[in-house]
């Protein structure tokens, strides 16, 4: 029996307005005049001087703006890479991630491929990587995917949806500024923090669950509820309560894995593009089976929250579509080792998998 | 306004049995074959071969086993140093401390004082090691503290008591086994227990608090509670319950502090050489006043487990016994600040204090 030795983030700042000491946080990182800082920021702030006047850009430091509109991809990856070598005189002193999950698993991607040879998709997998990455900071802008404390970047490659995971993918520094989280629209603040909400249920009711995972999931299932199920929070502390739940949630999947949510998701995403919280949305709101209690409550949360799921998504397939998500998702055999146990081919064959996508 | 950067643990393993991963884990580690590894080990496990056959010492490797009798002491932690100095070629290529919160907190400092000059005395305080330490490990045999991730080690000096509090601190390496507590004795196990459960009611009551110290906090104590008071655990449950405990309620006063209880029995363990978990839960008895829910349900749990407290510790003290306990006990500010907010001296007088230790 071996255990997994679990790399956490080096640094953490929690605090509302935090984000104003991104300054001082990073001076004492500049390598040399020669090594800017990288900022990769999602696109809907390009004209948010709220946030963006608070970075302060010295020598060759650049500002990049990513648009989060697709899943984070491995050609992205490569030619972010392929720019900031191009543009910089010397490695970059630091690449700072600022936005949600797309955001914060490109930050990580691209500073593990700056000093590793080759295409980042030949990393998707797990230990891959060779060379400790650059000086990374995660500081998210939504809460609910957990990517600032996993130690995955979930890219979609040529041949697969897969994360880089390993010991440096994790961010050395992360700040939790829950004000930065306040423009979100009702739609992606209800996806995303269901992102959270889904993988705690998968890790909670999964064979590899162990203490560790099992307290960071209660707490943040815990939270979760609070914020969508009660009116005890204000605004502010619905937005704190769900920057931790995220980091709780992904601190709870560490030891354990996500389920049959999550691969079927990646299924989605992978054929038709669809965004990981909504697509883990539509896909959950149809596995009772395998999650009653869960569900029952997500669909709570959504009647609560007004959310319509998008319906009949998989409805215009053809049967080349339905083998290529279906390849996509049952490649995934941790996932669904933790759901269903050793045995779970026996239950979930391709026609098993068929079947739930049709429903979507 | 400015948020700390807390550093976090580098790396952890959680499992029963993960121990016998310690070998894999520090191999990587060694500097050089003059560079030893040096564990520091409480000397109740002196013949205990279950534990110290399964660590492989080679080359110059060391095992020095440490009395946890007493509260460690700057003066101790210098002669460990002058001792591994002497009795080595080149500094250690790591530090491992084996046992409860004295090892841990030894360990860390004896890390720390290897790279830096003069007597640990002079960083008694916030912010005062110039040097990084030599990579440290932490291996927790008995749960509570909160010492395996925390950014202090508490020491008792020639004029105070009180943590080396550094981002050089917290280990480089934890290894959960909640196997290592299985013959800790009940008292034992309950007082360290306690020192979880008052430090997260200090914080979960204090006025330092924020969500992050919040969701931290109210895991603990909820462990606490499974633990102390009710049956629903088996008895490995319960260990790894009061690992995750201990670890959740040490991250809750990152950002929050501890309040009248510890403060208090600083005082006592300066003074009268009260160890830290049982000085928490005598003092933690009489303070009704400022922790009314608190102590109702602490006093639930020491009937429960038929735990009798000493009484009558101060009664034979002189004035000036008196006043030593009540000058280190006032002269921890940040504690009274968090517990009672920024007036705290209007309430906490010296003639208080005193009432308060006499009822002890």
């Amino acid at each position: 029996m071996s255990y997994k030795n679990f790399p956490m983030v080096s640094n953490v700042i929690f605090g509302r307005g935090s984000f104003g000491q991104i300054n001082d946080v990073l001076a004492p990182k500049r390598l040399s005049s020669k090594a800017p800082f990288i900022f990769l920021i999602d696109d809907v702030f390009k004209s948010n001087s709220w946030l963006t006047s608070r970075i302060s850009l010295a020598y060759d430091d650049k500002i990049i703006y990513v648009s989060s509109a697709e899943e984070p991809k491995t050609s992205q990856v490569d030619k972010l890479v392929e720019d900031i070598i191009l543009m910089t005189k010397e490695k970059p002193s630091g690449i700072i991630g600022i936005g949600g999950g797309t955001l914060l698993d490109l930050a990580k991607a691209v500073a593990i491929m700056l000093t590793n040879e080759g295409p980042a998709k030949d990393y998707q997998g797990w230990d891959l990587v060779k060379n400790p990455a650059i000086y990374h900071v995660g500081i998210p802008t939504i809460s609910g995917t957990g990517a600032e404390v996993s130690r995955t970047t979930v890219l979609t490659g040529p041949e697969r949806k897969l994360g880089i995971n390993s010991d440096y993918t994790p961010f050395d520094q992360v700040i939790l500024d829950s004000e930065l989280t306040k423009g979100v629209p009702t739609d992606q603040w209800f996806y995303t923090g269901m992102d959270c909400y889904i993988h705690c249920v998968e890790s909670l009711t999964g064979t590899y669950l162990n203490k560790f995972s099992e307290t960071f999931g209660d707490m943040a299932i815990e939270l979760c509820r609070d914020i969508y199920l009660s009116d005890k929070l204000s605004e502010e502390e619905a937005q704190e309560s769900l920057m931790m739940a995220s980091w709780h949630g992904g601190m709870s999947i560490v030891y354990s894995q996500v389920g049959v949510a999550h691969a079927l998701s990646y299924g989605l995403s992978y054929l038709l593009g669809t965004k990981h919280g909504i697509g883990n949305c539509i896909v959950f709101d149809h596995l009772e089976e395998f999650y009653p209690d869960g569900v029952k409550e997500f669909k709570e949360m959504k009647a609560r929250h007004g959310i319509e799921l998008p319906k009949g998504i998989c409805a215009d397939l053809t049967e080349e579509q339905f083998n290529i998500m279906i390849d996509v998702a049952l490649s995934l055999e941790p996932l669904w080792e933790n759901a269903l146990g050793k045995n779970w081919k026996k239950v979930m064959t391709r026609e098993k998998v068929k079947s739930l996508y049709q429903k979507m």
